[in-house]
């Protein structure tokens, strides 16, 4: 347990705690938010390659009331350079003359001070690591990413990536104490976009206007038709959006996922337009029903690969793909939907 | 660094990793999935709390090479009952004849083997901790859960709200081997759902399909109306969502919540109005202007409360809150909207 009702511990563990947030503090004015180097933490033990395991083990006793923790120490050079890392363990069951450059594990993982905090807690993660050192541009050890921190950047990420889902603008902060001010302000831009960005699925609307006037059974389905669009797009970009955040998915599996999408969202929209078929049979006739189950299908099967692929085409423009995953692809595959229906309708009842 | 190229260190590890996963089968089979019993690993370091300092450091310089984390014992009386917790640190700091009991921390923070495994997950992240110990149902120790298996955890429950979000039946597991056939199951269900759920939004339509007839221009705003209540509800869902599963906020929040979420959806409903009554009066005069503002600003009101309180509703009746951020959200205030619009618009023009 880090935290403890111990006086003595609590103390130290506070002292420590002030010093993290004045280094973290002091690093985030030199490092970009969201990088290894205004995450990580200076305090470290590190060890000179000369000693020997119990000349090490006496040196991390002296250390062991300062430094964040002892139980994973860095081996540097006399520039600072990296050479290694050795466990408290590792040392306790060498011998106690050994080098501790013959106990300690070369070719250890790092990362750079650039490097994005997620990717640093993609890295502790897939390796299950205690922590992981960063290093500056010269390869000197400059301090180090816990897996604690790790856990508060993935959680983070999260919540950033599911508020830029339902397009609200990042860093809302504690919902609980968030103002209405504050919540305005990050809700309102995107909304009003949509509005104009909804424009298209009017306009589209009013370019049909005597085919639904004449066949005013139409707009019975327009909801239904439109909106499985958007929600088999939601689903496919959702899928998208995570599966790149995990680093399940990568860039390169684009033309790949989008074969399969066909097949899925074919599917989809097949087993959809059945459904809807005996629904315009019953309003209104043969006419209607194919109108709406070959619109069922191909509004379902192209929302699909809209939403499988706004997530890819956002990243290669470098944006954030996240942004893809709610309401954004559902007004793409509205507007798209009115049209597909509207059009073929038009085409089957002007014949 | 936990794993290493160093052959001995790695062959530990990997029987180690066998034994950490036979143990988990061997719990999974005894514990329901997503408890602390079925994560936990039976791998720790025990204590007699008889023991002095020095006696414990040999005892676990024996230990070792064997249990997966030597840094931090825990203290256990003869019942196996948890007394305490002392680290490396704190051993190697002690006067070497001082009883651990004297030395380690009491009152330390457990969970039960039922614990839910986003609950570990959050007091592991609450607390900056490194591993937090699991206990029976009699309080004795069984096993622990560490920081690396709790970063895991918070992954693929965000995954999973991700996923069940745009409602996705759970578990797809990588998705970049996922099949056509797991892919189309696992999407299958809510999209046909949906189907028949916006079958109100069209009977909204059909109960107002003269109005429609006589003022065919309201059509071009159905879409843009409709959809401006699912954006600003699934945003408002979201926030929620999120908040619930950090534990930003509890369901005793709501009244609050709600209060807030009316000044904040007034306010956003107000800007947008005016963004649609300049459209409606350009493309239908004032009647139609007057109609889409007052339409917009109720449709807008009603969708965020919605948003907002759809995640308490389902946790309140147990299921998962999740479900709500997404097309469930959007689905539901479409239909409100098609009501409010149409109803607004029959009684304007009908005076």
């Amino acid at each position: 347990m880090h935290y403890s009702p111990d006086f003595v511990e609590a103390q130290a563990n506070q002292r420590r705690a002030a010093q993290a947030r004045r280094d973290q503090l002091l690093q985030s004015q030199r490092h970009p938010a969201g990088t290894a180097g205004a995450l990580m933490i200076s305090h470290y033990s590190s060890l000179d390659s000369g000693l020997s395991a119990s000349q090490a083990i006496d040196m991390l006793r002296r250390e062991a009331a300062d430094a964040e923790t002892i139980y994973q120490s860095y081996v540097l050079d006399e520039q600072r350079n990296l050479l290694g890392t050795v466990s408290l363990r590792e040392l306790i069951l060498a011998a106690p003359e050994a080098a501790i450059e013959q106990v300690m594990v070369r070719n250890i993982i790092s990362v750079s001070v650039h490097t994005l905090q997620e990717e640093v807690a993609r890295l502790i993660r897939l390796h299950d690591l205690l922590a992981v050192p960063v290093l500056d541009d010269d390869g000197c050890l400059v301090g180090l990413v816990t897996c604690d921190e790790a856990l508060d950047v993935v959680v983070e990420e999260a919540t950033e990536d599911f508020h830029k889902g339902a397009l609200i603008a990042n860093h809302v902060g504690n919902l609980r104490d968030a103002t209405l001010g504050l919540l305005y302000r990050k809700r309102v831009l995107w909304l009003v976009l949509l509005v104009f960005g909804n424009l298209f699925s009017g306009a589209g609307i009013a370019a049909f206007e005597e085919t639904i006037a004449a066949h005013i059974a139409l707009v019975f389905f327009l909801p239904l038709l439109v909106d499985s669009g958007g929600n088999a797009g939601a689903q496919s970009a959702t899928l998208m959006v995570r599966g790149l955040a995990t680093g399940e998915v990568v860039m390169a599996d684009w033309l790949r996922m989008l074969g399969r999408e066909c097949g899925v969202a074919l599917a989809l929209g097949a087993t959809m337009a059945v459904a809807v078929a005996s629904l315009g049979m019953l309003r209104g006739g043969a006419d209607i029903a194919f109108i709406v189950a070959s619109s069922m299908l191909v509004i379902v099967l192209i929302g699909s690969l809209i939403g499988m692929s706004l997530p890819f085409l956002l990243s290669r423009i470098n944006l954030d793909p996240a942004t893809a995953s709610g309401p954004l692809v559902t007004s793409v595959a509205d507007a798209v939907g009115v049209l597909i229906y509207f059009g073929i309708a038009s085409q089957v009842l002007d014949i």
